[in-house]
């Protein structure tokens, strides 16, 4: 226990719980145990395949306008995930990492301690601050929280934004409390978020003995001039609101595991990252380009993750500025770099999603980690945040 | 019983022990039987743990010159390996894979038909048909016998040769029994091998989210430029026996799985197969050079499977070509391609390496088979050459 740092103490119990996508591991109840005391209604709603099965959490407690008189209440809605990625290689973690560990750096180590488990605790104390400073808030306050934003995100927040579309449900607000800050805490929120597109590539050769090269061909040795230019090209410069479109490669396997045989088949995921500088149709026929340029014989499948969002700077954002000014001395810059977030679905029933949390330098990497000392900020600059817009 | 042909009935015999590496399952006893009545001192020589035993035979009949009054005997080694390559699936296979069967095709079909319990077989029938017409040959004929050469081959030839340097005694002409033929028999043999060696690289990368390229270091995209000028470097040009050396990627493997993480490491297996023209350190060498030249981290490892070796034309190879061309109406070219053989270890202690044998079409494969018209003649072209050579 941390001394009076609910924030802390939350965080470490949702670390505790192996989350990884797509499970869920009873984080949502633990929030549910929150949040019904304080009047909220909360829906669990379970969606996907039996061995991908996804938990997402619906939670609203409506404002005093809520009512048939007064028809007019906003709702703000914090959004986040209770899933983290893989713990990759765990002998090269300093701690275990899902033994929430505090470090002489002053930072609690942890998967999901950044990407996104402090700000989920940091959701559920504001509110019980907010609360407890404004019993009777005028508008409505939501969670929707999800256990499948690290992976295909198919059965997560889309599902929830759907049921919400089918009921007639608006949204006003909706912070997404996804690690944004870049150096130090509170110098970066983000007002968007660029597109994500994958293809998956299997560059066809012929196998045969590695004695006898002459009679088989090498996939591995045909794809590489192709990869060499595909990693250096310039696929945009970006623009006001978005830095430049990448490329990169997530996986690549090729061979039969066999040491004496030349594989007949070499298989490639890659993902752009674009922003609205590019188009989607666009890049896939520039890699097709460069693919047939080289005499490659390939099949190419594509998957759209998201197109780019935007929200322009606003009430939120302008909210965000001035709670974070409070609790930091940093003015947070307004960004859309980074991954894809569950804010591009919320965005299509929300007209401001801004996203705004701890800094993200650890994120799925090895030693992930959260500073200790933007705890309760954070916490406090949500609660601000609700002072300011629906109190 | 085949008509009046005993190198079809032993290799029946043999055919039916099986005898998947390292078993011998008394392949060998059924030789001792054979060669022990013609005066030769056989010995068994085991070798390796427990759950990969090997057994090797080293079988040698002294000739009239190894006296101490005279002790400049030769030794001609006859050199072969009992064990063979497991069947695959049996039920693909047109008859039982150690029940051998003569089929219309005028083929024994059965795992190990022609690589290699034909030759063993000739073996045995040209030594006790060149002592009846030379009971009293001057020189000494040995057999060298293993049955671990489609394995490790550590506890296999190896050993014998091991052993044979240490008594001091040298050998002066090889025949390895393996299948040299290519397209018809007495076409090919073979007057060395290329060598052998492997590398496991590791390419070090930094571990990160896809969508922030500029925190992580995709070893994927920095190996890229490295592999292009390694599949295209010209090593050597080979030489008068060799083909070019060539370096050919067995496998590759980089990413955690997931689609939105760059990887932290890349994996390469490797191989070389080198003529005589090149050397490993030097290709080791040049390897390490590209990949510095391209400012790599990496971890590499080394495995050389097998050196080069050659014999140069000389009374051995001449004697095979006297003698096929005598059996068949073909000219055996000499040839360095194909796989290693155990013929690398034992030129370290036999300046004259020579492998000839059946046709190689089917080793191996589903329906391995050996042409029953080329026992006989193969029986005779070695018991010819032991007539040239040490009569």
């Amino acid at each position: 226990m941390n001394q009076n740092n609910p924030t802390f103490d939350l965080t470490c119990d949702l670390l505790r719980l192996e989350s990884v996508t797509p499970n869920d591991e009873t984080c949502q109840d633990l929030l549910i145990a929150r949040l019904a005391p304080l009047g909220f209604t909360c829906e669990t709603l379970v969606s996907g395949p039996d061995d991908f099965r996804v938990t997402n959490l619906w939670a609203i407690r409506r404002g005093t306008a809520a009512s048939a008189i007064n028809p007019s209440a906003k709702t703000f809605v914090f959004a986040g995930h209770t899933d983290v990625v893989p713990t990759g290689p765990v002998n090269q973690w300093l701690s275990e990492p899902f033994t929430p560990t505090v470090k002489d750096d002053g930072h609690l180590y942890g998967r999901g301690a950044a990407d996104m488990k402090t700000s989920i605790a940091a959701f559920v104390t504001s509110i019980e601050s907010f609360l407890q400073q404004c019993p009777n808030p005028t508008h409505n306050i939501a969670l929707l929280i999800t256990s499948d934003e690290e992976g295909p995100a198919h059965d997560g927040t889309i599902k929830v934004v759907e049921m919400l579309k089918a009921r007639g449900e608006t949204l006003d607000y909706c912070i997404v409390g996804e690690p944004t800050s870049n150096e130090v805490f509170g110098d970066m929120m983000k007002n968007g978020r660029r597109g994500t597109m994958s293809g998956k590539l299997m560059v066809k050769g012929k196998q045969g003995h590695i004695a006898y090269p002459h009679r088989a061909k090498n996939p591995i040795h045909l794809f590489a001039p192709a990869l060499t230019e595909l990693a250096s090209t310039v696929w945009d410069e970006g623009n006001a609101y978005f830095p430049p479109t990448s490329w990169q490669v997530s996986n690549i396997h090729g061979g039969t595991g066999a040491s004496n045989i030349i594989p007949g088949e070499l298989v490639v995921d890659f993902n752009f990252r674009f922003s609205t500088a590019s188009t989607s149709s666009g890049l896939q026929e520039r890699v097709c380009a460069i693919l047939d340029q080289h005499g490659l014989k390939y099949d190419l499948s594509w998957v759209i993750g998201g197109q780019p969002f935007l929200t322009e700077a606003g009430d939120l954002s302008n909210a965000i500025t001035h709670a974070v000014q409070n609790h930091t001395n940093q003015t947070p810059e307004l960004s859309t770099t980074g991954g894809t977030s569950d804010g591009r679905f919320i965005a299509t029933i929300c007209p401001q999603v801004v996203e705004f949390g701890p800094v993200s330098k650890s994120i799925h990497q090895i030693d992930e980690r959260v500073e200790i000392a933007c705890m309760t900020p954070l916490s406090h600059i949500y609660r601000d945040v609700l002072l300011q817009l629906i109190a």
